[in-house]
């Protein structure tokens, strides 16, 4: 978490993996713990990143404010460790950008949001930057493109840790219309 | 707003509304004010029911929490008190089985989760509760089906409101797959 993440980002993730409660539990982490505001006023009460579960699912929103935290170094390089020890990183919309940062992606697809796409391209050019692409995973690292597409790419994370039957179910539990293809796209040439 | 709100159900409708930021601005409310704890333990700092400006858009989220506040009284009351004021009112998910309880929909059409509707039917029977339906319009009132329904019904606000072209224009911004008939739900069966 970082302040100014986009409510949404987030929210559509946790209200997809949330489902599976017997399997996950949620925790915020931030770079040093502490209290986080989202860009939609909601406050965040996180751990510092410190005591991340090298076996979880680490998360990553987009936002706004990405703009300035793709340059704060000790922020990056502090992500890049936890990105390491995670077993999956997901990162929706612009969050793309600040795993690209992290070097952790060079040489390996991914995508963002179509809205900020050359910007996110900018930041990083070693990665193999996937325009058209609903989500694309590489390895554990999974990204989306905006913002409600990343309730596409989580389905689809169940989808490969559960089945395609679980989270069609966590789908329909939510009345969320699935598109479940990762390659099909429908705003790339927006 | 309320303990135990629906994290997707708010920031659904608040990520689509939200992105007319020349002509919205975002307050939270709730019957006394003060902190408010999601579902997913995001804290919303809120102002009391009695500063609402009764020239806005009320928006009700969802969440288990409902079941017990139907049976809550006085938070019915205030909360009728300002339905009455209020330009427009959305609810998402079993966010209408509150609306519903103030009586205000009362031989009106309106709609609700698909998976707690049975619930919501035996809230208040005097409602013309619809099964099959993405969304309801009732003159001010506007009610969704589950969770994801409730972007749907909010960019088919926007369309009413400002127009089908501006509502599409946030759905891509967004990335979102506007499921823009009203009357088509495909979680009706399930």
């Amino acid at each position: 978490m970082f302040d100014g993440f986009e409510d949404l980002d987030l929210f559509g993730v946790v209200g997809t993996l949330g489902k599976l409660k017997d399997v996950y539990e949620l925790n915020y982490y931030s770079l040093n713990g502490g209290e986080i505001t989202s860009n939609q006023q909601a406050i965040i009460v996180t751990q510092p990143f410190t005591v991340i579960d090298s076996t979880g699912i680490l998360v990553i929103p987009g936002g706004q404010a990405t703009r300035q935290l793709v340059n704060r170094s000790e922020w990056i390089a502090s992500l890049k460790k936890y990105c390491e020890k995670a077993s999956f990183v997901l990162t929706v919309c612009t969050g793309s950008a600040l795993l690209a940062k992290t070097g952790l992606i060079d040489g390996k697809p991914a995508t963002s949001n179509k809205r900020a796409f050359d910007w996110v391209v900018s930041t990083n050019e070693k990665v193999l930057w996937q325009r058209k692409a609903r989500w694309v995973v590489a390895d554990k690292y999974y990204t989306s493109s905006g913002v409600a597409a990343g309730m596409d790419m989580a389905l689809g994370f169940v989808a490969n840790q559960h089945g395609k039957e679980i989270a069609k179910k966590i789908a329909d539990s939510i009345e969320y219309i699935w598109n479940d293809k990762s390659d099909e796209d429908l705003f790339v040439g927006e």
